[in-house]
């Protein structure tokens, strides 16, 4: 009998559930139930590299089981984590070909390294500008990969995950997707980073159990995002939550984002709730920028422009390290 | 060139955007853009029956275009409509045959024609009881056909619809998914209802909305659920918004149903609130029952016994007769 | 050492904190801390009538304390009780003494016998029309005796009591007073009842405690009232939360009213939303009617006509003879 | 006839009507009604030194008439301004000499010149610690005057005004309290600054038409403060709405605080919004502090140790001037 067999029936003869899960890095074995176990006898075990006790909702997310931060690594030795600030930026929607264009130059020149803009739009009406699928993607990739730039787009069903594949590299699930939980299991199958952001009434603890998904559906690549909630003022388009940075930072391992853009939906308040959110302790800042906002098919009141977001990148930066020297 | 050729000929040169459908019933043309148009200009073409200005942010399920209460009905000759009364009860989930079994009499013996029970479940944590999947529906569906009962059940994702097609009467689409837009396409392309519940932070023209996406996508056999929303008081599990009720009724001709079960979500207040809402105009009341609630593998709490659901279906009953006698 | 000095004597022994309450009708002892004792040992002390443990965050409102239903009884014989439909029916503000007569004479033929209608109105705007005042105050009351007629309006501030009192039949708290504690306990002293109105956003252990004050500051006529609460959807004013109204019935053994009027804020939905309160066990309804609503000085979208009004009496009445058969 | 009933008289003919409002700084008079209006026919007339058209729903208060930033000034020289970062530090309740002598002694040294301290609390129930009342006050104040530092306490009747007067330098109207306008009247009578906090659902509109009252009623030495509006998420004790913060500073000229103590209400927590806070813009950051938070009568759980603030103040005032470097 191996070590893991071994091991999965001593879990059982102890009284447990378990799930045993073997993600992109390494395997675990969640084991649930029979509280009052000591805990010690699973962890003398041959083959055992840790054991811990988590109690709450979440597992594998939870920093109460792995207390350090995960570094998301890309093939070209790019990283996403809890060290660095992310600048991700892009339009709402890719229109054409000539505005990817324009934007990886803007990117490239400023040191931006992922673009967003999305392909398959989530819209609440089916009559809307519902994005240009693959097509739009394909250009999308190439000029970003000539570019040395990363792709970040929504996927909105599990069924486009394949077609989708080669020309992304970051996956994000939309807000409206959080729990769709067929497509966060289907994301747990793929080996490239998944960017999820907060369902619009979602609670914390139920956006870390959609990350607790993706991880123990086999892919440890989460970010979260925080990008507002539904409230009863209808002066902005959400409200921004950002007690949720310090919480999520706290409660689990992964690098958290913030999206201004949505969380305050007005132009001319994103960059000061981007530079709140670095105040708050965000690993990275999603923006929508356009070179003529008023010209967008979709978001376009909520669009920097492209000077609006030079000026804006250099002020998150220097907030970004004012932050570090503050605590250092 | 034949009447629809020249019809959308027509469309395109007074300079709409149009999207042309055919449903399980008929085809419409959804013409976009251009609203100072006299709209007659088109209604005089040959095979047009009706035209109508439409500035709902839904069309096709919008009064405004449609004044006949929709009625569906299955192949059997059973309807559901605005005209009667329709109980869907039974269990949260599906968890074993000998529950259909005891479910099933119940209903027969009470005259209750639609049985719920889910057999995938949307669960916040990936680690809980997830439905017992296409076994448990086959023995669901059998029993329940056997009994000449319909089964209403959720699916997540569309993938799944497939595979469950020859087994379910109703597509249930649950609360998350209500802006799965995907889904909502594919159920456009089954010939069977789809029952669509209002998201946890939904407004009641997004639901609309997305009823439209089913419609537009050709299934006209559309049923809306009002089931609560996510409120800042947590004395109960949701905020049932009875509100909802009349409004839905009004705007659109779809048959409108509610949940009390999730609405209010403590079983003790679960069938005063049912008759509030038939009170407030509901054509539909959906229930969680189970033999013995306090075993059941979920939601426990707001579900009914067999002898207080035997109860309440007379009441429920009682209440929307004399409600009809109210107003006649 | 009498009956009561030596019982307060005991209870700090005993190591609790306490209130001594005298109310309009009986006196009371609140004890506080201590949960692990005997409290028998307390009710055998002479003069004691009743002790019992109560662990709601409020105390003599809860039904843990007195099972009895509260009734509330004016000089005249009549009473608000939980054994009868209160109408409460009037103009959001009293505009004039023409009015007043009109409403007067409309609510005595249909045998209704409380009129509403505001002097010091609460307007987000220091601009807006704020009423009439105590001027307004007198006529209305003089119509409304004159004719057997109770008046129900709004106190604002504890400095308007004094001058109110004499013209008043019930305090309305409104829902941006319901926290407004001095005013609460104001209002404990004063021997007339009071309609207690949930806030926006007002748990409902909140509106319990509010009671509460009110109860522990000498009187125990409250009347709770749902009025709505404010939420994300913004299709209607408030959301009417009808949930409430079961739940105060349970938890409380105070008359628990429904305002329809600002719970939906539309007219044609004011009706509906009254009959569903009913069914949902509610002991009174308070409703806004005009003889012209579009000519209203405020609130004229929610108000209904008199014609309206006339038949919706009518309705109600039937609707809550019909809850009391069902259940009988 | 002199100008000032030269302006009435002609504003009437106009077809306007009207307030005159004198305030502690200078007169104004708001017209409503006639939007057509040549509004330069009225800046004409002797003695008008400014006319300006505005359509917020708010008047004095809004940015569209009054483009300069309030100062408030005390009778020392001290002011509260947008052009420096107040810091407002001390305990949720007043409890004891000892402990206002040690939190003066740690605010002087910290060179902080405003300590909070509530002696009447609103409290849900009203058998909680209601603070201690005017004799908490005097030796509050006592020892603040003794050392330069301004009393901030919160008012929550009017009937409290008079005798609160002589011990305090600014009046703090709580949440419960943000649309109580008989309290917002009286303080426009008042010659001491104001700090009106949002209220628990108040939309920011309202805000400022809070502000409004105490402005048009006489005062114009209104503080704005964000302190968290409730939501649906119960991780925190309320939702902290940064996007306020840059709004209210575009809209209104009035100084803006926010309370990140009840607006995260988690004490780890704290700090790390205070800085979002001032990224966000504010002007000023109100804070619990007690020298053994766990002991606290109210609130222990969100509220800094000396220690933490002390550190706390060193960084906020950098954040402070980070975010003014930035922008210059």
């Amino acid at each position: 009998m191996d070590d893991k067999t071994f091991l999965l029936e001593k879990i059982k003869l102890e009284g447990f559930k378990y799930r045993y899960i073997e993600t992109n890095r390494n395997s675990y074995a969640v084991c649930m139930g029979n509280d009052d176990y000591d805990i010690r006898k699973l962890g003398n075990l041959p083959g055992i590299k840790d054991v811990h006790f988590i109690d709450d909702s979440y597992v594998l997310v939870s920093r109460m089981w792995r207390t350090q931060d995960t570094v998301i690594e890309f093939p070209d030795g790019l990283t996403i984590s809890r060290d660095e600030l992310t600048i991700v930026a892009g339009p709402c929607s890719v229109e054409s070909e000539e505005q990817v264009v324009e934007t990886v130059t803007l990117l490239k020149q400023k040191g931006v390294r992922f673009m967003r803009g999305g392909v398959f739009k989530p819209r609440s009406s089916p009559y809307s500008f519902r994005g240009l699928g693959i097509d739009g993607l394909k250009f999308f990739s190439k000029h970003c990969r000539d570019n040395n730039i990363k792709v970040v787009t929504e996927v909105m069903d599990n069924s486009q995950i394949e077609k989708m594949y080669d020309y992304v590299d970051v996956f994000q699930v939309g807000a409206r997707n959080m729990q769709n939980f067929d497509l966060l299991d289907a994301l747990g199958k793929v080996d490239k980073p998944v960017l999820l952001k907060r369902g619009l009434s979602a609670t914390l603890d139920e956006l870390l159990s959609s990350a607790e998904y993706v991880f123990s559906g086999g892919n440890e690549d989460v970010i979260l995002c925080e990008r507002g909630v539904r409230g009863f003022d209808k002066t902005f388009r959400n409200t921004l939550d950002l007690n949720a940075i310090p919480y999520l930072k706290e409660k689990s391992h992964l690098p958290v984002f913030c999206d201004p853009s949505h969380g305050v939906g007005v132009r001319q308040y994103v960059e000061v709730m981007a530079m709140a959110a670095i105040m708050a302790n965000a690993d990275g800042i999603m923006l929508e920028i356009h070179s003529t906002p008023e010209k967008a098919l979709s978001d376009g009141f909520q669009t920097l422009s492209f000077n609006e977001f030079a000026d804006s990148v250099r002020r998150m930066r220097k907030t970004y390290n004012f932050r570090k020297s503050l605590f250092s």
